[in-house]
């Protein structure tokens, strides 16, 4: 079934590449409980919604998105006791966890700002096209926050290494997309205009790619992160022989036999 | 009590940042088996010196920690059998243990030379300030040593990448700070006589931050280097709720809404 | 005694340099069963091969090498069950685990286009010297396959960090020996005619080092990658006061009091 979100936009295109807009431009897309629980829902649901092969994730207006919003979030988390304040802090884990844990290909279009949890869920994509001059900022820190946040002081240190991520952490300051392009966090900055097309651009051809191989590729990235070389070697060496029982695998083969591009079904 | 130690010079600022200063600068403050014992133990008390909210270390002269010194120590590691081998061995780990161990940040203050259980040492602070045209150098390797010295060798590739840090812990040659910074060791590398300023900057910017939340961005950026992504987020949805309930995280929120600077106190 | 490899050339140098070269230039130095099983038992060796205390890998022709041979391997793994795929992804990956374990410094020499498997077998390589102009491709993507192939997944991102080794393994495409050496892959870019003489220079400084603490520097190295900072310091305290009873740390001592170059034995 297709679907649903109410707090924010989804398209689905033809292509296999489906399109999340955090809409509330007038509040720079800053999340509220609504948005983060459909959210992980909408991660949740992707993995059985098999037209879509790949994900975008973009904002309106001028930000990708702000953060938590101050007022009703923030506001609202101090008349919380503990297990109040953990069922909050789990929802925007399960967030990271379930966009991380999809076995598809998540493309963020970075429009613009991009802050606290919404730097947080750009992390947590596979791939990160950001607008040139716009900004993104670990600033936990300045609410009184751990930086340890949504899985940043996991993620941030194995894109930019533990110095620089120490160093965006601790201090909590924006940096330029070209910075954080030079220092590994982005793959790619473009004219704000071409943001979008660009991030659809490279979905559509992760989407007509082996979803199943690729689905593989990104489990075992987050897997062999904290396991030994030699657990990675005996996991990959089953994954691919799995893969290679795939009719993509043959398909490939088929069409370099044939001199004709491959036409991969995900399966 | 306020710690004295008697084979360097230490200080506390009334800004809450220490500073520590290796003081042999005949000896391009080379370290001897008492400067390694105060250095291990100072950090171990500085966690329960409530004043001191971040520590800079420096050195005096014109290099920063030129290493162990070959007539002091290693020429009397000759005369060790394998307990006492180890015992000097594990009092050097205890002091990068006890650097990581502290909930508060450190900043490198890279004055000069630095090589060697120096190097070791800036690898273990925080934040790295190195003068410009200062020299840094894993040279365990040119004493016929392994690179794996006071975690070089789990650090070192985490800030520049497995293929860099082999390179370096490998071949023992000596880069430039400037280098340093491009591979993603140095935080910032300025001219020599403004390395001990900016570091006490940066210092003080951290020692007015929220100390509690800072100490546990730099617990889980440790324990995150081998965790899971998954158990990494079960640990910051804990971590977060905690900080939570401390009295900075209010501070934050009345200071936002007050439309003033927020004054952290650390708890 | 001296192995003797059919499938590619093997010479051994006197200055403790092994040199393998892969030799089918009329295919692009492209693996065959032959090939894989043959490298994988000379890596495992080499552990015992006292007068070899380092290792250059390289190809003939205009390739590094193009990864496994589409019809001799591809085609024939179509006819193969599940433990016979098993079995071939397992000689693979015990390919990279032998070059990983073996206590020697490896250098790779990647005279021209280094793909798929031959990617992989550059990553399993402690240093990568490359010819400029060069390419690299972890294209496992293409064929269907996943890019988590031989330890990719694990060692990639290590390298480049996550950011740029997903975007690296999900699409699939060459990039350039310069943009390889940018992104913390590549040591060294030279000219396509210094590529061999450089590794062969490397290789010898590595061969006259001393090689039992570089072998440690190596073993740990890898275990620390997926090790606590904690427990990698108590591997290194011993580790460390192990190298401190070589002959090699002696030699290193006397010639610093004799002011001359250290003769290491490796040993």
């Amino acid at each position: 079934m297709r679907p649903e979100p109410k707090s924010f936009r989804y398209e689905e295109r033809d292509d296999g590449v489906a399109v999340i807009t955090l809409d509330r431009p007038e509040k720079l897309n800053a999340l509220t409980f609504e948005v983060y629980a459909e959210l992980r829902d909408l991660f949740a649901a992707l993995a059985h919604r098999e037209p879509v092969r790949a994900v975008v994730i973009t904002g309106s207006g001028r930000a990708f998105c702000s953060g938590g919003d101050v007022h009703d979030i923030i506001g609202e988390l101090f008349s919380r006791d503990m297990p109040g304040l953990i069922e909050f802090t789990r929802m925007t884990c399960d967030l990271v966890r379930n966009i991380r844990r999809l076995r598809k290909p998540v493309v963020a279009a970075l429009n613009g700002t991009t802050a606290g949890a919404g730097a947080a869920i750009a992390l947590a994509c596979d791939l990160r096209v950001a607008a040139a001059g716009s900004k993104i900022a670990f600033l936990f820190v300045k609410v009184g926050l751990a930086g340890a946040d949504m899985g940043a002081a996991h993620l941030l240190p194995r894109y930019v290494g533990l110095a620089k991520a120490t160093e965006l952490l601790m201090l909590g300051d924006a940096i330029p997309a070209e910075e954080a392009k030079a220092i590994g966090l982005h793959n790619e900055v473009v004219p704000a205009d071409e943001v979008l097309p660009r991030a659809l651009q490279l979905a559509g051809r992760l989407a007509a790619g082996p979803t199943f191989a690729l689905g593989v590729t990104k489990e075992l990235l987050d897997e062999e992160q904290h396991a030994s070389l030699h657990s990675s070697l005996d996991n990959e060496a089953r994954a691919q022989a799995i893969c290679m029982q795939t009719r993509d695998f043959r398909e490939a083969y088929d069409a370099f036999v044939e001199k004709r591009p491959a036409r991969f079904t995900g399966r």
